[in-house]
Protein backbone atom coordinates (compact mmCIF):
# COMPACT_ATOMS: atom_id res chain seq x y z
CA UNK A 1 0.00 0.00 0.00
CA UNK A 2 1.31 3.18 -0.66
CA UNK A 3 0.10 7.17 -1.56
CA UNK A 4 1.17 8.41 -5.10
CA UNK A 5 1.71 12.20 -5.35
CA UNK A 6 3.32 14.49 -8.02
CA UNK A 7 4.24 17.93 -6.60
CA UNK A 8 6.00 21.28 -7.67
CA UNK A 9 9.07 21.63 -5.70
CA UNK A 10 10.95 24.85 -6.61
CA UNK A 11 9.39 25.14 -10.23
CA UNK A 12 9.95 21.51 -10.53
CA UNK A 13 7.76 18.32 -11.32
CA UNK A 14 8.46 15.60 -9.74
CA UNK A 15 6.82 12.19 -7.98
CA UNK A 16 7.04 10.19 -5.31
CA UNK A 17 5.34 8.19 -2.53
CA UNK A 18 4.33 9.86 0.94
CA UNK A 19 5.38 8.11 4.34
CA UNK A 20 5.45 10.30 7.75
CA UNK A 21 5.07 13.57 6.41
CA UNK A 22 7.34 13.55 4.01
CA UNK A 23 7.50 12.40 0.17
CA UNK A 24 10.32 9.73 -0.93
CA UNK A 25 10.87 11.36 -4.92
CA UNK A 26 10.57 8.33 -7.35
CA UNK A 27 12.12 8.72 -10.98
CA UNK A 28 10.76 7.07 -14.43
CA UNK A 29 7.23 6.42 -15.17
CA UNK A 30 4.53 6.02 -12.10
CA UNK A 31 2.66 3.42 -13.64
CA UNK A 32 5.74 1.24 -14.43
CA UNK A 33 8.44 0.24 -12.31
CA UNK A 34 8.80 4.04 -10.67
CA UNK A 35 12.61 4.18 -8.95
CA UNK A 36 12.73 5.31 -5.23
CA UNK A 37 15.60 7.92 -4.98
CA UNK A 38 17.62 8.79 -1.76
CA UNK A 39 15.81 12.42 -1.91
CA UNK A 40 13.57 12.95 0.66
CA UNK A 41 11.24 15.89 0.43
CA UNK A 42 8.72 17.92 3.17
CA UNK A 43 5.25 17.71 2.21
CA UNK A 44 5.27 21.35 3.32
CA UNK A 45 8.26 22.49 1.23
CA UNK A 46 5.72 21.59 -1.95
CA UNK A 47 2.53 22.32 -4.14
CA UNK A 48 0.45 19.59 -4.60
CA UNK A 49 -0.44 18.82 -8.43
CA UNK A 50 -2.64 16.64 -10.09
CA UNK A 51 -1.65 13.24 -8.14
CA UNK A 52 -0.86 11.05 -11.71
CA UNK A 53 -0.08 12.20 -15.06
CA UNK A 54 -4.05 12.51 -16.12
CA UNK A 55 -5.60 10.92 -19.44
CA UNK A 56 -9.21 11.08 -20.32
CA UNK A 57 -11.59 11.38 -17.53
CA UNK A 58 -14.56 9.27 -17.96
CA UNK A 59 -17.29 10.13 -15.35
CA UNK A 60 -20.54 7.89 -14.26
CA UNK A 61 -24.50 8.92 -14.15
CA UNK A 62 -26.65 6.87 -12.01
CA UNK A 63 -24.48 4.33 -10.55
CA UNK A 64 -25.99 5.06 -6.37
CA UNK A 65 -28.76 3.12 -5.00
CA UNK A 66 -29.37 5.77 -2.77
CA UNK A 67 -29.36 8.53 -5.18
CA UNK A 68 -31.54 6.38 -7.68
CA UNK A 69 -34.01 5.54 -5.01
CA UNK A 70 -34.37 9.44 -4.07
CA UNK A 71 -34.38 10.64 -7.71
CA UNK A 72 -36.82 8.20 -9.00
CA UNK A 73 -34.27 6.32 -11.40
CA UNK A 74 -34.03 2.61 -12.08
CA UNK A 75 -31.26 0.51 -11.96
CA UNK A 76 -28.86 0.98 -15.26
CA UNK A 77 -28.51 -1.95 -17.53
CA UNK A 78 -24.90 -0.92 -18.23
CA UNK A 79 -22.66 2.03 -17.33
CA UNK A 80 -24.15 5.42 -18.14
CA UNK A 81 -20.91 7.91 -18.75
CA UNK A 82 -19.60 11.01 -20.44
CA UNK A 83 -16.07 12.33 -20.84
CA UNK A 84 -14.83 15.39 -18.53
CA UNK A 85 -12.93 17.48 -21.28
CA UNK A 86 -8.94 17.61 -19.91
CA UNK A 87 -8.43 21.13 -19.54
CA UNK A 88 -10.94 21.02 -16.65
CA UNK A 89 -8.52 19.50 -14.06
CA UNK A 90 -7.60 20.75 -10.67
CA UNK A 91 -5.52 19.26 -7.92
CA UNK A 92 -6.19 19.82 -4.50
CA UNK A 93 -5.84 23.08 -3.28
CA UNK A 94 -6.74 24.79 -6.39
CA UNK A 95 -9.48 27.19 -6.66
CA UNK A 96 -12.49 25.88 -8.34
CA UNK A 97 -13.86 29.06 -10.24
CA UNK A 98 -17.38 29.81 -11.06
CA UNK A 99 -18.51 30.05 -14.79
CA UNK A 100 -18.45 33.61 -16.32
CA UNK A 101 -21.14 32.21 -19.07
CA UNK A 102 -23.50 30.59 -16.51
CA UNK A 103 -25.45 32.08 -13.90
CA UNK A 104 -26.80 28.93 -11.87
CA UNK A 105 -26.11 26.53 -8.97
CA UNK A 106 -22.69 24.85 -9.30
CA UNK A 107 -22.89 22.12 -7.15
CA UNK A 108 -19.99 19.50 -5.64
CA UNK A 109 -20.07 15.71 -5.87
CA UNK A 110 -17.91 13.78 -3.66
CA UNK A 111 -16.89 10.35 -5.37
CA UNK A 112 -14.59 7.65 -5.61
CA UNK A 113 -12.00 7.91 -8.68
CA UNK A 114 -10.36 4.96 -10.00
CA UNK A 115 -6.77 5.57 -11.79
CA UNK A 116 -5.44 3.13 -14.63
CA UNK A 117 -2.51 2.02 -14.48
CA UNK A 118 -2.29 -0.84 -17.32
CA UNK A 119 -3.72 -0.56 -20.96
CA UNK A 120 -7.31 -2.03 -20.72
CA UNK A 121 -8.97 -3.35 -23.72
CA UNK A 122 -11.73 -5.83 -23.57
CA UNK A 123 -11.03 -7.00 -19.45
CA UNK A 124 -12.93 -9.19 -18.26
CA UNK A 125 -14.45 -8.05 -14.88
CA UNK A 126 -11.95 -11.02 -12.85
CA UNK A 127 -8.91 -9.18 -14.17
CA UNK A 128 -9.37 -5.97 -13.56
CA UNK A 129 -8.00 -5.56 -10.32
CA UNK A 130 -4.08 -5.76 -12.49
CA UNK A 131 -5.12 -2.92 -14.12
CA UNK A 132 -6.64 -0.37 -11.61
CA UNK A 133 -3.20 1.60 -10.35
CA UNK A 134 -4.91 3.07 -7.15
CA UNK A 135 -8.02 5.35 -5.87
CA UNK A 136 -7.97 8.88 -5.39
CA UNK A 137 -11.01 11.40 -4.21
CA UNK A 138 -12.97 13.36 -7.05
CA UNK A 139 -14.94 16.52 -6.97
CA UNK A 140 -17.30 16.19 -10.10
CA UNK A 141 -18.23 19.92 -9.87
CA UNK A 142 -21.38 20.47 -12.21
CA UNK A 143 -23.25 23.46 -13.53
CA UNK A 144 -26.27 21.38 -13.50
CA UNK A 145 -28.51 23.77 -14.95
CA UNK A 146 -27.15 23.41 -18.01
CA UNK A 147 -28.15 19.83 -18.38
CA UNK A 148 -31.68 19.94 -19.18
CA UNK A 149 -31.42 23.86 -20.75
CA UNK A 150 -32.07 22.44 -24.10
CA UNK A 151 -34.81 20.23 -24.35
CA UNK A 152 -33.57 18.44 -26.83
CA UNK A 153 -29.82 17.82 -25.70
CA UNK A 154 -28.13 16.56 -22.39
CA UNK A 155 -25.55 18.83 -21.99
CA UNK A 156 -23.00 16.79 -19.52
CA UNK A 157 -20.04 17.10 -21.04
CA UNK A 158 -20.84 21.22 -20.80
CA UNK A 159 -21.97 21.14 -17.42
CA UNK A 160 -18.88 18.89 -16.47
CA UNK A 161 -16.17 20.30 -18.55
CA UNK A 162 -15.64 23.91 -17.59
CA UNK A 163 -12.40 24.99 -16.26
CA UNK A 164 -11.46 23.78 -12.71
CA UNK A 165 -14.30 21.33 -12.70
CA UNK A 166 -12.41 18.12 -12.97
CA UNK A 167 -11.10 17.81 -9.31
CA UNK A 168 -8.85 15.00 -7.97
CA UNK A 169 -6.60 13.86 -5.34
CA UNK A 170 -4.43 14.55 -3.28
CA UNK A 171 -3.23 11.57 -3.97
CA UNK A 172 -3.74 7.62 -5.40
CA UNK A 173 -4.11 5.08 -2.99
CA UNK A 174 -2.43 1.87 -4.21
CA UNK A 175 -3.57 -1.64 -2.46
CA UNK A 176 -6.88 -0.84 -0.99
CA UNK A 177 -9.66 -3.14 -1.95
CA UNK A 178 -12.38 -0.49 -2.73
CA UNK A 179 -15.66 -1.76 -2.11
CA UNK A 180 -14.54 -1.22 1.75
CA UNK A 181 -13.88 2.32 1.43
CA UNK A 182 -16.54 5.30 1.76
CA UNK A 183 -17.17 8.82 0.53
CA UNK A 184 -17.57 11.61 2.92
CA UNK A 185 -17.85 15.19 1.85
CA UNK A 186 -18.07 18.56 3.75
CA UNK A 187 -19.00 21.74 3.13
CA UNK A 188 -17.72 24.35 4.93
CA UNK A 189 -17.12 21.92 8.46
CA UNK A 190 -20.50 20.16 7.76
CA UNK A 191 -21.18 16.58 6.33
CA UNK A 192 -23.45 16.42 3.25
CA UNK A 193 -22.43 13.10 1.74
CA UNK A 194 -21.20 10.09 3.87
CA UNK A 195 -21.87 6.74 1.45
CA UNK A 196 -19.82 3.63 1.26
CA UNK A 197 -18.78 1.88 -2.65
CA UNK A 198 -21.19 -0.74 -1.65
CA UNK A 199 -24.17 1.02 -2.57
CA UNK A 200 -22.95 1.55 -6.13
CA UNK A 201 -24.97 -0.68 -8.50
CA UNK A 202 -21.35 -0.79 -10.68
CA UNK A 203 -18.58 -2.28 -8.81
CA UNK A 204 -14.94 -0.54 -9.40
CA UNK A 205 -14.20 -3.99 -11.23
CA UNK A 206 -17.36 -4.33 -13.33
CA UNK A 207 -16.92 -0.27 -14.36
CA UNK A 208 -13.34 -1.08 -15.65
CA UNK A 209 -14.10 -4.02 -17.64
CA UNK A 210 -17.52 -2.95 -19.12
CA UNK A 211 -15.97 0.57 -20.31
CA UNK A 212 -12.92 -1.36 -21.28
CA UNK A 213 -15.15 -3.29 -23.61
CA UNK A 214 -15.95 0.23 -25.11
CA UNK A 215 -12.94 1.55 -25.36
CA UNK A 216 -9.56 1.39 -24.72
CA UNK A 217 -8.38 2.41 -21.49
CA UNK A 218 -4.97 4.36 -21.22
CA UNK A 219 -2.60 4.20 -17.93
CA UNK A 220 -3.26 7.79 -16.24
CA UNK A 221 -7.14 7.80 -17.33
CA UNK A 222 -9.63 8.57 -14.55
CA UNK A 223 -13.31 6.50 -13.81
CA UNK A 224 -15.08 8.74 -11.52
CA UNK A 225 -17.88 6.66 -10.20
CA UNK A 226 -20.71 8.71 -9.58
CA UNK A 227 -22.10 10.28 -6.80
CA UNK A 228 -24.24 9.76 -4.10
CA UNK A 229 -27.26 11.69 -2.31
CA UNK A 230 -26.42 15.26 -0.29
CA UNK A 231 -25.00 16.89 -3.44
CA UNK A 232 -25.70 20.47 -2.64
CA UNK A 233 -24.57 24.36 -4.33
CA UNK A 234 -21.38 25.82 -3.44
CA UNK A 235 -21.13 29.41 -2.53
CA UNK A 236 -18.60 31.96 -3.23
CA UNK A 237 -16.10 31.94 -0.52
CA UNK A 238 -16.84 27.73 0.25
CA UNK A 239 -14.44 24.96 0.94
CA UNK A 240 -15.38 21.70 -0.12
CA UNK A 241 -13.45 18.74 0.93
CA UNK A 242 -13.81 15.05 -0.03
CA UNK A 243 -12.53 12.22 2.17
CA UNK A 244 -12.08 8.64 1.54
CA UNK A 245 -10.05 7.12 4.22
CA UNK A 246 -7.33 5.17 3.37
CA UNK A 247 -7.03 7.92 0.14
CA UNK A 248 -7.38 11.30 2.15
CA UNK A 249 -8.81 14.18 1.58
CA UNK A 250 -9.47 16.56 -1.64
CA UNK A 251 -9.67 20.20 0.05
CA UNK A 252 -10.65 22.96 -2.64
CA UNK A 253 -12.07 26.79 -2.84
CA UNK A 254 -14.81 27.50 -4.88
CA UNK A 255 -14.61 31.43 -5.59
CA UNK A 256 -15.99 33.41 -8.50
CA UNK A 257 -12.68 35.47 -8.70
CA UNK B 1 -1.76 28.63 -47.25
CA UNK B 2 0.25 25.15 -46.27
CA UNK B 3 -0.92 21.74 -45.84
CA UNK B 4 0.49 20.28 -42.25
CA UNK B 5 0.63 16.59 -41.98
CA UNK B 6 2.36 14.28 -39.39
CA UNK B 7 3.95 10.86 -40.28
CA UNK B 8 5.48 7.90 -39.18
CA UNK B 9 9.10 7.71 -41.96
CA UNK B 10 10.81 4.20 -41.09
CA UNK B 11 10.08 4.06 -37.46
CA UNK B 12 10.61 7.60 -36.52
CA UNK B 13 7.59 10.39 -36.22
CA UNK B 14 7.67 13.75 -38.58
CA UNK B 15 5.82 16.67 -39.58
CA UNK B 16 6.34 19.06 -42.11
CA UNK B 17 4.21 20.81 -45.19
CA UNK B 18 3.43 19.33 -48.30
CA UNK B 19 3.96 20.20 -51.50
CA UNK B 20 4.53 18.70 -55.21
CA UNK B 21 4.14 15.60 -53.75
CA UNK B 22 7.06 15.71 -51.15
CA UNK B 23 7.30 16.92 -47.86
CA UNK B 24 9.04 19.38 -46.44
CA UNK B 25 10.38 17.72 -43.18
CA UNK B 26 10.11 20.41 -40.18
CA UNK B 27 11.13 20.69 -36.75
CA UNK B 28 10.26 22.33 -33.18
CA UNK B 29 6.64 22.79 -32.25
CA UNK B 30 4.00 23.03 -35.26
CA UNK B 31 2.19 25.54 -33.60
CA UNK B 32 4.82 27.93 -32.37
CA UNK B 33 7.14 29.26 -35.09
CA UNK B 34 8.30 25.41 -36.92
CA UNK B 35 11.30 25.72 -38.76
CA UNK B 36 11.71 24.06 -42.06
CA UNK B 37 14.38 21.62 -42.30
CA UNK B 38 16.49 20.58 -45.73
CA UNK B 39 14.81 17.17 -45.65
CA UNK B 40 12.42 16.72 -48.69
CA UNK B 41 10.31 12.98 -48.12
CA UNK B 42 8.51 11.41 -51.24
CA UNK B 43 4.56 10.95 -49.88
CA UNK B 44 4.89 7.01 -51.11
CA UNK B 45 7.39 6.80 -48.25
CA UNK B 46 5.77 7.72 -45.35
CA UNK B 47 3.11 6.20 -43.63
CA UNK B 48 0.86 9.27 -42.44
CA UNK B 49 -0.23 9.58 -38.86
CA UNK B 50 -2.65 11.71 -37.42
CA UNK B 51 -2.25 15.40 -39.03
CA UNK B 52 -1.61 17.30 -35.78
CA UNK B 53 -0.29 16.58 -32.54
CA UNK B 54 -4.25 15.99 -31.15
CA UNK B 55 -6.02 17.18 -27.79
CA UNK B 56 -9.16 17.16 -26.55
CA UNK B 57 -12.05 16.69 -29.83
CA UNK B 58 -15.12 18.74 -28.98
CA UNK B 59 -18.24 18.18 -31.75
CA UNK B 60 -21.46 19.60 -32.33
CA UNK B 61 -24.46 18.24 -32.08
CA UNK B 62 -27.50 20.17 -34.61
CA UNK B 63 -25.57 22.66 -36.41
CA UNK B 64 -26.60 22.48 -39.98
CA UNK B 65 -29.93 23.99 -41.16
CA UNK B 66 -30.46 21.82 -43.81
CA UNK B 67 -30.19 18.61 -41.33
CA UNK B 68 -32.29 20.77 -38.72
CA UNK B 69 -34.91 21.16 -41.31
CA UNK B 70 -35.00 17.26 -42.09
CA UNK B 71 -35.18 16.10 -38.39
CA UNK B 72 -37.70 18.68 -37.42
CA UNK B 73 -34.92 20.22 -35.10
CA UNK B 74 -35.18 24.28 -34.48
CA UNK B 75 -31.92 26.44 -34.51
CA UNK B 76 -30.18 25.69 -31.13
CA UNK B 77 -29.44 29.26 -29.16
CA UNK B 78 -26.12 28.19 -28.11
CA UNK B 79 -23.75 24.99 -29.46
CA UNK B 80 -24.96 21.79 -28.15
CA UNK B 81 -21.48 19.74 -27.79
CA UNK B 82 -19.96 16.69 -26.40
CA UNK B 83 -16.56 14.97 -26.18
CA UNK B 84 -15.28 12.00 -28.12
CA UNK B 85 -12.52 10.00 -26.32
CA UNK B 86 -9.02 10.56 -26.69
CA UNK B 87 -8.30 7.29 -27.20
CA UNK B 88 -10.90 7.05 -30.56
CA UNK B 89 -8.80 9.06 -32.84
CA UNK B 90 -7.77 7.51 -36.25
CA UNK B 91 -5.64 8.85 -39.39
CA UNK B 92 -6.45 8.72 -43.26
CA UNK B 93 -5.79 5.08 -43.85
CA UNK B 94 -6.54 3.24 -40.79
CA UNK B 95 -9.26 0.93 -40.32
CA UNK B 96 -12.38 1.86 -38.60
CA UNK B 97 -13.91 -1.29 -36.41
CA UNK B 98 -16.93 -2.27 -36.00
CA UNK B 99 -17.48 -2.34 -31.76
CA UNK B 100 -17.42 -5.75 -30.23
CA UNK B 101 -20.25 -4.65 -27.55
CA UNK B 102 -22.49 -3.74 -30.33
CA UNK B 103 -24.63 -4.95 -33.26
CA UNK B 104 -26.69 -2.09 -34.16
CA UNK B 105 -25.74 0.71 -37.35
CA UNK B 106 -22.55 2.50 -37.05
CA UNK B 107 -23.08 5.73 -39.50
CA UNK B 108 -20.26 7.87 -41.15
CA UNK B 109 -20.50 11.50 -40.51
CA UNK B 110 -18.38 13.75 -42.71
CA UNK B 111 -17.78 16.77 -40.67
CA UNK B 112 -15.07 20.14 -41.14
CA UNK B 113 -12.66 19.91 -38.40
CA UNK B 114 -11.00 23.19 -36.68
CA UNK B 115 -7.50 22.80 -35.26
CA UNK B 116 -6.96 25.03 -32.37
CA UNK B 117 -3.36 26.78 -32.36
CA UNK B 118 -3.39 29.22 -29.77
CA UNK B 119 -4.48 28.78 -26.25
CA UNK B 120 -7.84 30.26 -25.99
CA UNK B 121 -9.85 32.05 -23.32
CA UNK B 122 -12.93 34.24 -23.62
CA UNK B 123 -12.14 34.69 -26.81
CA UNK B 124 -14.03 37.37 -28.58
CA UNK B 125 -15.46 35.89 -32.72
CA UNK B 126 -13.14 38.71 -34.09
CA UNK B 127 -10.47 37.42 -32.98
CA UNK B 128 -10.98 33.63 -33.11
CA UNK B 129 -8.76 32.95 -36.45
CA UNK B 130 -5.56 34.27 -34.86
CA UNK B 131 -6.70 31.46 -32.63
CA UNK B 132 -7.59 29.07 -35.38
CA UNK B 133 -4.37 26.56 -36.81
CA UNK B 134 -6.23 25.23 -39.73
CA UNK B 135 -8.96 23.10 -41.33
CA UNK B 136 -9.41 19.56 -41.39
CA UNK B 137 -11.57 16.75 -42.53
CA UNK B 138 -13.26 14.20 -39.95
CA UNK B 139 -15.18 11.74 -39.88
CA UNK B 140 -17.40 11.27 -36.90
CA UNK B 141 -18.05 7.96 -36.62
CA UNK B 142 -21.16 7.30 -34.52
CA UNK B 143 -22.50 3.79 -33.26
CA UNK B 144 -26.15 5.83 -33.31
CA UNK B 145 -28.32 2.98 -31.66
CA UNK B 146 -26.63 3.85 -28.62
CA UNK B 147 -27.97 7.37 -28.36
CA UNK B 148 -31.24 6.34 -27.32
CA UNK B 149 -30.99 2.94 -25.79
CA UNK B 150 -31.50 4.54 -22.54
CA UNK B 151 -34.20 6.87 -22.16
CA UNK B 152 -32.95 8.57 -18.76
CA UNK B 153 -29.85 9.22 -20.27
CA UNK B 154 -28.43 10.17 -24.02
CA UNK B 155 -24.84 8.21 -24.63
CA UNK B 156 -23.30 10.78 -26.79
CA UNK B 157 -19.92 9.94 -25.39
CA UNK B 158 -20.32 6.55 -25.47
CA UNK B 159 -21.80 6.02 -29.18
CA UNK B 160 -18.94 8.57 -30.53
CA UNK B 161 -15.91 7.18 -28.46
CA UNK B 162 -15.42 3.68 -29.87
CA UNK B 163 -11.64 3.22 -30.62
CA UNK B 164 -11.05 4.55 -34.09
CA UNK B 165 -14.62 6.64 -34.18
CA UNK B 166 -12.70 9.33 -34.34
CA UNK B 167 -11.35 9.64 -37.81
CA UNK B 168 -9.42 13.05 -39.16
CA UNK B 169 -6.98 13.92 -41.33
CA UNK B 170 -5.13 14.06 -43.49
CA UNK B 171 -3.60 17.27 -42.99
CA UNK B 172 -4.23 20.33 -41.52
CA UNK B 173 -4.81 23.15 -44.19
CA UNK B 174 -3.70 26.64 -42.78
CA UNK B 175 -4.90 30.02 -44.50
CA UNK B 176 -8.17 29.65 -46.03
CA UNK B 177 -11.39 30.93 -45.19
CA UNK B 178 -13.57 28.27 -44.30
CA UNK B 179 -17.19 29.64 -44.96
CA UNK B 180 -15.89 29.13 -48.68
CA UNK B 181 -15.45 25.70 -48.40
CA UNK B 182 -18.07 22.52 -48.46
CA UNK B 183 -17.45 18.91 -47.36
CA UNK B 184 -17.99 15.77 -49.52
CA UNK B 185 -18.76 12.60 -47.86
CA UNK B 186 -18.20 9.19 -50.93
CA UNK B 187 -19.31 6.19 -49.54
CA UNK B 188 -17.51 3.34 -51.91
CA UNK B 189 -17.84 5.85 -54.90
CA UNK B 190 -21.09 7.11 -54.62
CA UNK B 191 -21.61 10.56 -52.85
CA UNK B 192 -23.75 10.73 -49.69
CA UNK B 193 -23.21 13.93 -48.23
CA UNK B 194 -22.28 17.61 -50.06
CA UNK B 195 -22.99 20.76 -48.09
CA UNK B 196 -21.51 24.01 -47.51
CA UNK B 197 -19.87 25.35 -44.51
CA UNK B 198 -22.12 28.52 -44.83
CA UNK B 199 -25.32 25.85 -44.05
CA UNK B 200 -24.30 25.88 -40.24
CA UNK B 201 -26.13 27.53 -37.77
CA UNK B 202 -22.80 28.64 -36.03
CA UNK B 203 -19.76 29.56 -38.08
CA UNK B 204 -16.00 28.49 -37.18
CA UNK B 205 -15.32 31.54 -35.62
CA UNK B 206 -19.04 31.57 -33.35
CA UNK B 207 -17.95 28.28 -32.13
CA UNK B 208 -14.50 28.81 -31.09
CA UNK B 209 -15.62 32.22 -28.98
CA UNK B 210 -18.40 30.54 -27.66
CA UNK B 211 -16.51 27.39 -26.70
CA UNK B 212 -13.62 29.48 -25.45
CA UNK B 213 -15.99 30.95 -23.03
CA UNK B 214 -16.70 27.33 -21.06
CA UNK B 215 -13.39 25.62 -21.42
CA UNK B 216 -10.02 26.48 -22.23
CA UNK B 217 -8.62 25.29 -25.94
CA UNK B 218 -5.11 24.51 -26.30
CA UNK B 219 -3.33 24.32 -29.61
CA UNK B 220 -4.08 20.79 -30.96
CA UNK B 221 -7.77 20.44 -30.16
CA UNK B 222 -10.24 19.65 -32.37
CA UNK B 223 -13.48 21.26 -33.11
CA UNK B 224 -15.79 18.78 -35.29
CA UNK B 225 -18.60 21.16 -36.60
CA UNK B 226 -21.40 18.38 -36.59
CA UNK B 227 -22.87 17.29 -39.48
CA UNK B 228 -25.54 17.47 -42.36
CA UNK B 229 -27.83 15.15 -44.61
CA UNK B 230 -27.08 12.23 -46.09
CA UNK B 231 -25.38 10.11 -43.22
CA UNK B 232 -26.19 6.50 -43.20
CA UNK B 233 -24.53 2.95 -42.21
CA UNK B 234 -21.18 1.49 -42.95
CA UNK B 235 -20.62 -2.53 -43.59
CA UNK B 236 -17.82 -4.08 -43.46
CA UNK B 237 -15.23 -3.86 -46.26
CA UNK B 238 -16.84 -0.22 -47.05
CA UNK B 239 -14.38 2.48 -47.79
CA UNK B 240 -15.06 6.23 -46.86
CA UNK B 241 -13.88 9.24 -48.38
CA UNK B 242 -14.24 13.10 -47.00
CA UNK B 243 -13.50 15.35 -49.17
CA UNK B 244 -12.95 19.37 -48.38
CA UNK B 245 -11.54 20.99 -51.44
CA UNK B 246 -8.64 22.76 -50.20
CA UNK B 247 -7.62 20.75 -47.75
CA UNK B 248 -7.72 16.95 -49.00
CA UNK B 249 -9.67 13.44 -48.66
CA UNK B 250 -9.64 11.01 -45.58
CA UNK B 251 -10.07 7.95 -46.89
CA UNK B 252 -10.88 4.88 -44.44
CA UNK B 253 -12.24 1.36 -45.01
CA UNK B 254 -14.85 -0.05 -42.38
CA UNK B 255 -14.63 -3.54 -41.27
CA UNK B 256 -15.68 -6.27 -38.33
CA UNK B 257 -12.18 -7.51 -38.58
Amino acid sequence: MAHWMRFDHEGSVGFGTISDGAINVHVGDMFESPKATDVLLALDDVVPLLPAPAGKMVALWNNSRAMAAKTGQSEPEEPLYFIKGNGSYLPTGGVIRKPTTYDGKVIFEGELGIVIGQVCRDVAESDSNEHIFGYTCINDVTAIGLLGRDPSFQQWTRAKSFDTFGVFGPVVATGLDPITLSIRTVLNDQERQHYPVSDLFFSPGRMVSAISRDMTLHPGDVICCGTSTGVGSMRPGDIVEVTIDGVGTLRNRYDDK
